[in-house]
């Protein structure tokens, strides 16, 4: 079974020299490693794999000092460099993402049932401490959509925003340090490869579902609707919308209607040319500008048009004196923050990992953690609620040509200007136009190509996309989560429990084996009945193997009956696809050899696995129950 | 990488032929099969992987029809040739187990704070099911001391069998309908793998540490202490034990020592010699006899030794109307059904294949739980708790030469005859020589050299069983064995999310690639990366493969500069210990050629994995993306 089989042909005078037994090529047991060495490997790759702290090796404690500061604050990293060049650059593209921060902030933080203004506080706060703390050079950061229904989804099972307004909102800062904290202690444990669980066709159906959750929200302020469902659900929400018609009203309807066409179509236009990508970047900003005039001028809000209100002139208030640590909404306090702070680290993690890749330069995932998760914490002491690296202004960010986080402070300092200076401007915006800005963000969210694509490779995957999606839509948004990543386990976990047996034949005049399913001109070889096993052999698939393994036998006695075939005589087994064996895999070769001797067959199971980095225990413990010999596998 | 390479060498003249182009073996692409067509085969590999039906293939109604019969009932497959010689070999050995079944079935009983005489019931009724639906012909069926041990301290967690023991007599029979109907439900629904996770190591752990739970509980009877803690833990019976001292008996302690002395003897002979199994089997009847005879002449129980007392007589009594399927404790009572269940199907499954190994026949998992599920239904209805196959029981079975299930029919109608008959005999035996069978039964359930076996072989596997132990002596019998579970998944899980990736080189005059770690004579090759990537490419290690192959690179250019040698030109990834790619994976792959085609590094993924089960449609993902071209798999 050679991998390299086709090079062989280049091998014609190698082929002559090692067929002489002198130079016949053993299969060693592998090099003896102490147990704590082992440990101490299997750690590193499990918490280390980037291995950080390479760059440290060997350098003067000067050196080391200044690079652990540069380590710590990559701001020092690129700070040094910084030249008027790249700020032209940064300040164009920070001015670009102010303009959709602003709209957008408001219009989530209202999604999550808190007050306007605490979004923009959010867009404030967090992107000034990501451009000290964090790694990549295009992500902006703010709220985010998604983690923005969670929350207020999930906080809303317990309080009622519309009574209790402080009260959530002590919830929302509360869960949005539990979220800080949860980020970065998975940085600070190198843990982060637990968002990896969230595979992409989970996130491509749960997007998509929450993108319609999202919507269907927006239809209280889309059609101006005053007494809306509480809940989330695809059906109560329609038959709630369908239910109040009376409600509805024209006037905000038309309002609605024009601004989402003229949003989507610069959104349509945007993505069909990305070289005018200001077109979209500003039509929210000229949306809620113009929404605002035309409310104003013609006192819409006396005809039933809702508008924001009255918001308060000034920077974050300070907010560590209204984090709630007792009570009884801490287990809902700290549920939400594990799921938002889950949700919103994968959101933020995968655009910073997508740009970095595009622009060549690394992203170490558990330290974007950390900046983060202490982003999250110092927002919640600072009126800030729940912030990541946003997808859609990202994109943005990158297409104006950001070069470092500078493009974050500049967008910091524009909305502190706004907190300050022109939010007495804002108390005419129409509701409406935030609804049309939010389903305008969130369409985007819908992949269809990609969930097509996952289709037609694999139907599987296509399943675990399906239900998150479903699951999203009629029964909660955490509850289609979790569906779909158990599915997504048990998946793996039914690979390892019912591992592929393949029958494997011989190519004529080679010494190459394969699948007798898949070649067609593999034969098999008389007396042998050779299997590939494709998991690593262990407690849970030893049941298993050992039943699978009689049937190929009872089958090949079936065929040597009805074809006149000689005898069953070796069984080998080849582990070339096994990449461990726990004890009850040792005991399962016990035991094969035990069952075959009964019948007359010789077992041999072929070592390539050996010169993986078995332990040498393992080794000695087969050779010794005489399951394999070494030198036994071959097979003439 | 040749599989068989070390039979190269006789394929001389085969190496001469294959090295001309015309002979060169081509990777070819999986065979189209249709996507129903694949779903049914992994059902049928998930569910049916010993084919039940197999033998009906083919067959004429009639015959079909029999089959049919002697598939549901076993008893009409070996019931026709049943001669007198079997029924001479299975009068002995279900006598012999009778006299063991009596003294252990009123002791497991009271460990499960259950009266005496429910478990003499258990010995008759479920015995005589399962010889009619079995397929085991050594099981020896009854109660046992496991099963006992968690129902009655699940149990007591809510009911306290001393103040309310009609209650709790109801809620144990309820958990053994629950349990019954679990265990067959898992036969029908073909999920026996469920039971598969519970690892060799998780259950020597665990029978260990339950074990000394039971032998602790005994205490109690052994030093005669009546005012007994109702906590399982190793700590607080302890102190407990040691609280009470003046409770203590000394004439319970003398009787207790001399009677547990006499047990162990006869245990330790027994393991000596299998042949005197008989001096073991007896003993414990023997103890009874003898202890229930010096009680009854010395009028003992007027001297602090505490008997067993008053026994009704006559069969069991129908009990289906003290089911309770409602109130307050139907929680309890299902979570107690399930847990007993599986524990209970765990040691009759694994008895039940052990001793199936010996004697060379077949045992069907998914059959064997059907027949324990219905016995247990059927049990839970006549005043039986649950049963299944006893191991120690099963072994004097097997050593008193058994031949078919008609030993346990013997034993039943043994216990049987003394339910009728001889229960006034049992007025007078004490509670302390009970105790003493069950420490003398338990002692074989601590497998030190098993253990010692593992901690070789796997010290992982070893914390896992040390987690089962130390969880149940320190925990809760299910806190332990739950924890086990949880991190033997996680280790299955973590080989997933981590996968070994190993660099390989050359052997010298060969083709063959082997690990640079383990095989000194193997060489780099200048200008190439060879990896091996040794798991599933999943959702669940994309984003670590992504960053360890970085890694790999970024090392290979730090040898260059210091060892001058030529650059990193090809990347090549061995794939034969790659069983599956999902949809992450082929994005994987697409990422890794967009970064390291920067880099100025060409990727190419060794195709030899398409010769397993693959789908079409990942194959053409992948070599449309120019991963990897299948003639490409050659390195000059």
């Amino acid at each position: 079974m050679s991998n390299f089989d086709s090079s062989q042909h280049h091998h014609h005078q190698q082929c002559l020299e090692m067929n002489t037994p002198m130079e016949l090529h053993q299969v060693v047991p592998p090099p003896y490693t102490s147990s704590l060495h082992k440990l101490k490997n299997r750690l590193k790759e499990t918490f280390f794999p980037d291995d950080p702290f390479r760059q440290f090796k060997g350098k003067p404690p000067n050196t080391k000092f200044s690079l652990a500061i540069q380590y710590i604050f990559p701001i020092f990293q690129w700070g040094p460099n910084y030249s008027f060049q790249l700020f032209k650059s940064d300040i164009v593209s920070g001015l670009t993402i102010a303009s959709l921060a602003i709209p957008q902030g408001i219009s989530y933080a209202k999604l999550a049932n808190l007050p306007p203004i605490i979004g923009l506080y959010s867009s404030f706060v967090p992107p000034l401490i990501y451009a000290v703390l964090g790694s990549s050079r295009d992500l902006a950061v703010g709220p985010v959509s998604i983690a923005s229904l969670i929350m207020g989804s999930m906080l809303r099972q317990e309080v009622n925003p519309a009574k209790d307004p402080i009260l959530f909102l002590q919830l929302a800062l509360t869960s949005t340090f539990f979220a800080g904290l949860i980020q970065s202690s998975l940085g600070i444990l190198r843990l982060g490869f637990i968002i990896d669980f969230l595979s992409k066709a989970t996130l491509i159906g749960f997007m998509a579902g929450a993108a319609i959750i999202v919507s269907l929200q927006q239809l209280k302020s889309l059609l101006g609707i005053t007494h809306f469902t509480k809940q989330m659900g695809l059906v109560p929400v329609l038959s709630s919308v369908f239910h109040e018609t009376r409600e509805w009203s024209w006037q905000t309807i038309l309002m609605g209607v024009c601004f989402l066409v003229f949003l989507l179509l610069t959104r349509h236009i945007s993505i069909k040319k990305p070289r005018v990508f200001w077109v979209s970047a500003g039509a929210p900003l000229v949306s809620v500008i113009l929404a605002t005039l035309i409310v104003f001028l013609v006192k819409a809000e006396n005809h039933g048009i809702s508008v924001i209100g009255k918001l308060p002139v000034g920077l974050n208030p300070l907010s560590w004196n209204m984090l709630r640590f007792n009570g009884s909404h801490l287990g809902l306090v700290m549920k939400t923050g594990l799921i938002t702070g889950i949700i919103s680290l994968t959101e933020g993690i995968a655009v910073g990992r997508t740009f970095a890749a595009l622009k060549n330069y690394q992203v170490d995932g558990n330290k974007e953690m950390i900046a983060i998760g202490l982003m999250n914490i110092v927002g919640s002491c600072t009126s800030c609620y729940v912030t990541t690296g946003a997808f859609s202004r990202s994109a943005v960010n990158h297409n104006a040509g950001c070069k470092t986080a500078v493009s974050n402070i500049v967008m910091a300092i524009t909305v502190m200007v706004t907190l300050m200076l022109l939010m007495p401007l804002f108390q005419y915006t129409p509701n409406v136009v935030l609804g049309a800005i939010i389903v305008t963000a969130v369409v985007g969210l819908i992949d269809i190509p990609a969930a097509y694509q996952i289709w037609k490779i694999d139907k599987f995957d296509f399943i675990v996309l399906l239900c998150a999606f479903l699951g999203v839509l009629f029964i909660s948004v955490q509850g289609g989560l979790a569906i779909a990543v158990g599915i997504s386990i048990f998946k793996v976990l039914l690979q390892i429990t019912r591992p592929k047996t393949v029958m494997l034949g011989n190519i004529p005049r080679t010494d190459i084996y394969r699948s007798i399913h898949q070649y067609k001109d593999a034969v098999k070889v008389p007396g042998f009945l050779i299997l590939s096993v494709e998991a690593p052999i262990n407690f849970a698939n030893t049941t298993y193997l050992k039943e699978r393994i009689l049937r190929w036998i009872e089958e090949y006695a079936e065929q040597e009956e009805t074809k006149n075939e000689c005898g069953l005589k070796f069984l080998l087994i080849d582990l070339s696809a096994v990449s461990a064996i726990d004890t009850s895999g040792v005991a399962f070769f016990t035991d094969l050899r035990l069952l075959l001797d009964k019948k007359g067959i010789q077992v041999s199971a072929e070592f390539r696995f050996l010169h993986r980095h078995f332990h040498t225990a393992l080794y000695t413990s087969l050779v010794k129950n005489h399951i394999s010999n070494p030198t036994l596998t071959k097979i003439q």
